[in-house]
């Protein structure tokens, strides 16, 4: 089975890339499945149901989440009711929604796990590791693949060589910036440090340079917009021996809009 | 001109790489001058004059740091007496050393600056934007490398673009693990946000992959040794009109050796 | 001449309690002069033009802020045109506002300075320790006092050292706890590390004790409401000799309201 | 029952002010039992078997830890071994030591449990609310002291209401800096933010005071060496009714050593 990943959609722009880009995409990596990081595709920051409808409508089967998914309370319900809708799975117990969906595709099962990383992120969520092992101690398909939004490269590494032989996929984001290593690990498992974001390219995350610039060279309040021009739609494509879980290769994804 | 510029060399390891294959990419990719980053040089973390005097040997023209540039006492008197070797130049008036060097190629002059940036670093310094300003403001060629030791590719994207026009290129370092976003931005500026390190791949930054898992997942206190094994040299070339500064084209290097 | 301190403000109740209970204090203490940190003064976060006016007709002299002083824009003219209002010193020279004010008593003058500190905080502004150098250098009047809005210990306490014998007084302000460790130091600066807040003692820093318990025990985006209730007022007094600018005490300030 | 409890104990010099005054202060005080933070008793930080030992040797019943407690390896031992040494029993599973020791006092048992903090901290360790909860379902006795060893002002006084009624004290650590909001919280359980240290007062938590203030004013690398001179022992005594586990006072200790 083939696996299309998008990395964090940013705002309604981001949202665009997807409707315009998407079912060419998976069309030409020939993927069955589509998973896409939605955390920052409502304008202003979170998620919101009509975001997470134009990402679904494009050609998504799941939306994962990360340390933004909870911003908007607008989207609680929908992260309660949607079966394929991800926050990460070490948020607390009374968070709403779940971090974990699993797709039957009849011939075979898929698995998506959301998590969330601790180094340097502001909120101090439930260890990843332990809650991995926990969340795999309850999954039967051996076809998994694993969002773990988190920002330190060496955090991301090393849940890849943790998980390295038991799961599919240890696929990162959150630094909205594609890294260059992609790799299958000795285990069989295929690793991205950062799948990147779908959004504006002469931008700042996403952010209109300008505003992000001086933000960070005065560290004053800024009020932030979203960036268009120039997309680009970030992501990986990862192939997987659906009898084994193993992946046999993982290819960047770097989709430019102009 | 051509520059090729290699990440963070890690350790002794690092160090061999280096000396194996340094002048053969120097060679393969006509590059006139090598700035490589050498902070973590040293087996057990820093720099050391050994492991400066091999990354010399080896064919670099300027070594740069970050902020493990002073963590050993043994390199202040060749970071104050050697004109080519640097740490970030918006370290403290009293720290040892020196954070810009220009070489003088008789038909033009090239500089490099070193510089840290603040987000998620733990130590406290200068403003980055305000020290590239006066930096910027002393320099008389405009074939400029900024070698921007950071962790936030938001602070990285926002010097690239602070200094888009300004300087001939922005090259990242710190994360240890390359990204795929090189750019010629719009003023001519060559920009990469990290440019990865050199040591060995299948690892954790470096690091023995089993040992940086442990300390990640238990959060106890763990001694650290350095992986061998397959090696990376990260980096990348700038191709430089030197008569403009600006950059004609930016290309990532990923020498691996089994 | 006696100085009266009191800490951060928090809320409409905190100002309440300034406006039931400042004079009778100023009186109470023989106070010359009162400075307040203002920087929670507004409901749901900041200052507003309503809450420092509340402040002002309470009977403060010097309005001083910190990491909160700019989160509302309202306030931004106002920053830039009352001279006694201030925010840390050490922003951004783009910030509204000022951090510096000199107060003419004819016999002598004062003048107050707002700092703010690095460690643990968001924000990366100047170095405190540099940007009071200048403040210093800038001034005619021996009688200084320095609110250096910070959260560790330590910075707190070397500022303190590092301004001893250079100020009448440095006190901390930010954590909303009074501290127990004032002093005057061997150089005849007064000091004390927190001065705490003026708001809901049956709270946490302010707040309603169940919504923070809430939001420190989930890390769930939790909505703030500030309590009422029982109230304090943390402060302390200094006495200063207004020729030499050194302080002969310091005495806490810690007024219950039932 | 009565308790004193005194905070962090720092170096050789602070292990020396307990040998001189902690008799004394028991006595004074008519303590039952005295419990003694130790993380830092050894000289360059962390506990060494004869800083332990030379606490216990001045009459500490249990030694309490925080985030220096498994900084030497030496100390491994006397953690498995010493079943009043406690470490944060949020710790990994692997850590060694353990975090909660019970005192058979025949009419009455008291427990002590060590605890830490998330917010500020470098290390990510178990959620302790989680944990304490878990803690406390295992606790036979009313009679519960908890050291909270934390940085944060908010996390410290959530940890003291969300325990209130549940245990006898919430006793803060690590700051170093003993703060004045002592109290009897609605349930019974006797709180105070921080106990403070013990050690040299005219220093920054211990340590040489132009050290610290040189590093913090330079972010540069230096080598800490505590200082002697005036000493102080900070810290508090509870005063428990043993039937119910609910305190009936707390009081501020400060013991001026010149
Ligand atoms: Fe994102
Ligand atoms: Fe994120
Ligand atoms: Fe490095
Ligand atoms: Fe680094
Ligand atoms: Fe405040
Ligand atoms: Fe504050
Ligand atoms: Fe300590
Ligand atoms: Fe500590």
């Amino acid at each position: 089975m083939r696996v299309l990943f998008l990395g964090d959609v940013v705002g309604a722009y981001g949202c665009e890339l997807l409707e315009k880009r998407l079912r060419t995409l998976k069309k030409q990596y020939a993927a069955d499945v589509v998973v896409v990081n939605g955390e920052n595709s409502a304008e202003g920051n979170g998620m919101l149901p009509s975001s997470v409808r134009q990402i679904y409508d494009s050609g998504a089967d799941v939306i994962t989440g990360g340390n933004h998914s909870l911003r908007r309370r607008e989207i609680y319900k929908v992260l309660d009711e949607e079966e394929t809708l991800l926050r990460p799975v070490n948020f607390h117990a009374n968070a709403p929604g779940k971090g974990v969906c699993v797709l039957d595709f009849l011939r075979y099962c898929f698995a998506v796990v959301n998590l969330q990383g601790l180094a340097y992120m502001v909120d101090h969520h439930r260890d990843p590791f332990a809650a991995i092992d926990e969340v795999l101690a309850g999954l039967d398909t051996p076809n998994i693949l694993v969002d773990f939004h988190a920002e330190a490269t060496a955090e991301k590494l090393s849940m890849g060589f943790y998980l390295d032989g038991r799961v599919s996929a240890v696929i990162g984001t959150h630094t909205h910036v594609q890294t260059a290593d992609e790799r299958i690990l000795s285990g069989g498992t295929a690793y991205l440090t950062d799948a990147g974001m779908c959004g504006s390219f002469d931008s700042v995350l996403g952010v209109k340079k300008e505003l992000a610039v001086e933000k960070m060279r005065t560290q004053l309040p800024t009020r932030f917009e979203n960036a268009r021009g120039q997309g680009i739609l970030w992501g990986c494509v990862i192939d997987i021996d659906e009898k084994t879980g193993r992946a046999r290769s993982i290819e960047r994804v770097a989709d430019r809009v102009e």
